[in-house]
């Protein structure tokens, strides 16, 4: 169907490929990802008990974890162009008992930073999960999405509000 | 309290720190983990017209990238300890409109492969979410989570069965 | 003598060395190698019998690998610099009892592609090597090379003609 | 065919998968591979005229780049078992006006070392490239190819011996 | 002369090796190394003001480079073999104006894990540098040495007392 | 107090964080780093008895290891960007029983290449230590340190004459 919206990631011939991006202009991109971690009432309690170096330790080794994972998201993502980031910020924060991960990833580039926002914070998630589960065992994470994203082709794209907090 | 489980990851003085698995046994470890990723309608309508080959490749990419990232757990996970790996067994399909990941980690090791049964499934999530982006915006990563583990000194643990479907 | 050429890569020491592109401009560089893989009527013909998918998916490994490994290219080659890759583009073919490999670099920068695009090809002809290995132990790969090169100071170049077929 | 030999790197379904390798006994796994580059009588004689040094700085570049490239092999290849390395010996010499490089690969493990010496001269062989290339263009890699083998359940396999000086 | 101990790591032909560790026992080895970073007092003057969360992310930060570093010596340091690593053990602490980093490394393993320590403290060592040089600009590292060793041919080593103190 | 320098890679909340480069403009960057390693008479003598090639070896092999790590300064430095390296250039020299490493990196970059400087001639000073720690187990490296820095914000950076002979 013309002007349906085509994976370009596969050629015309099914075959996996990486994007052209040689003739695109560079501009600023940004891009915002969200991801949770369900670590259950013990070990919230926990984090909280322990007061703030303990969930301090955690949640910081998870953001450094996620930050450099988006540093090499080219690498871990097979069709990803090598991106010259200007910034990975990561936050994460204990919220009853989830945790809450937003990381803004930005870059003056001819391709987005839409995977470097969310392998920022799925590696971060996942630190998370290494880091607690020797306490609780059925931790879940997701969802894992994009939030907000900005500079390329397609304009300004914002999820719409309820996401955020409606869901699971 | 006594009994209460701990973090091992971090020190009485709080400190994120490697476990000391040397006085450990070598023994044959096992798990299992899963990721889903709802791509919505159009997406798995599209997968589903482009056929056998398409679906193959978005899929395929997606494998690929989950074994790679498996290997290099120790590399994400700041904590994680290098470990032996025998085998990473990885399956993508398609559900209705959504895609099922459930990787296999299997090594001999002192330390188990849950991270890297959990690596393997969230980056392939990732790398799906890569390949389907150019045709939708809202697809969303989650739950990712451990379904079985063995071979630890904590034995064998599965996952209560109605966790694997009726959740989201 | 004057005008000889010289190893750009050793000091007038004999260290080997960077090249210093601080003041090269920033040019529209491409280039494409090929590799052959001659893997032998028996792996051939059990590809030409599995088919599509399988043959996709031995030959699309071997994309995925070259692709991926293009991208880390100044991590393997000790004096090569980073480059902000535009497209790598891998295609793998069957011709006969040879496996048919060609990559295109493509970057803007100060420095060639020459180096992403064999590496493309020669890592991709080894994970060929390796998916075919079980059925084949005669399983060689070469010649290895460059097809052609454009966008930096010495011009164009193109291998001559001859040379893509009548070797070997 | 009952006893045809099979791609050890497809599933029934035609997948690409690693091999489950873990009720595999460990044993002493060893291999040597070998790759040559037709440099040119240019390349070849600045070699000669520029000594001891320059000759061993090229060299010495290219064994350091396969040797390390060689302890990445499960990076590389994607299907790959990570292998504890024992010994990764790496010998290249100018003969005439092609290099030859000859890699072993040593380690007990349950897999073999196969790939570690495959991708050490090859990777060499690209850095030979590398760092001649400012000098000839016409450099080609190849063979690249097996020569011997031992460890594994097959046996002791040993290339034929006109193969490794004959061809090309 | 005999019995004057000679590089390991250069052939009878000097050329740069790996050891071949493959017919040495697998025993149990341990390595201890620190390294020294002289901060100056304003810098020391500043991680005391913003207390302990501030100074926990500065050394925090830096203890988990050093850790992540550790697990990829072989990588970093082209003659090491890779060893499955049970432990690293990474202090960080400010005596004075200067840091303090002490590295325990353990594995079982065939060669010793003395570059493992020296690695783990040396990129933490880096990476204290990285984050008070705002602050600062005379830093400097060093000493960054081995303090004791055990599990290998040789014996246990343990450096001479007044080492560890009264230098610089 | 106003004025007073702070840290750059600490939030106000005291979070370890990356520099957000994103308004800096594109500089000519260029920093030079030494490092020192005391590797004793004995190794002194050795390299020098064994002459030119034996050293050239011991140190081509350091050099080179610099010049590979330079390149992944963000990946071993938690909050580095990944920066568009034009040159490490790193001369490594015997001098009495000190073998003394500078490196020289440069970039048009956003930010400063001080780390990758910093990186190149530490990781080339443990290389050192690893090809001789088999001669001598005294041996000992540092200072590690900045000598010069130009093209940031905060203008030329030289440091002052005497810390480059009269130290340790």
């Amino acid at each position: 169907m013309s002007g349906r919206p085509e994976f370009s990631h596969l050629s015309p011939e099914d075959a996996a490929r990486m994007v052209d991006v040689g003739s695109k202009p560079v501009t600023s991109r940004r891009a915002v990802a969200e991801a949770w971690v369900s670590v259950g009432a013990e070990v919230a309690a926990q984090l909280r008990d322990r007061g703030a170096v303990a969930k301090g330790n955690v949640l910081e080794t998870a953001r450094l974890a996620g930050i450099a994972a988006a540093k090499r998201t080219d690498e871990l993502i097979p069709l990803c162009h090598p991106v010259p980031i200007d910034l990975i910020d990561l936050t994460v924060a204990l919220e009853d008992d989830r945790v809450h991960l937003v990381a803004v990833a930005a870059a003056e580039a001819k391709t987005g930073v839409e995977m470097e926002a969310m392998t920022a914070v799925a590696v971060a998630a996942l630190t998370v999960y290494d880091m607690v589960k020797s306490v609780a065992r059925d931790v879940a994470i997701g969802p894992v999405r994009l939030l907000e994203k900005s500079g390329g082709r397609s304009g300004h794209y914002k999820r719409a509000e309820e996401a955020s907090d409606a869901d699971r």
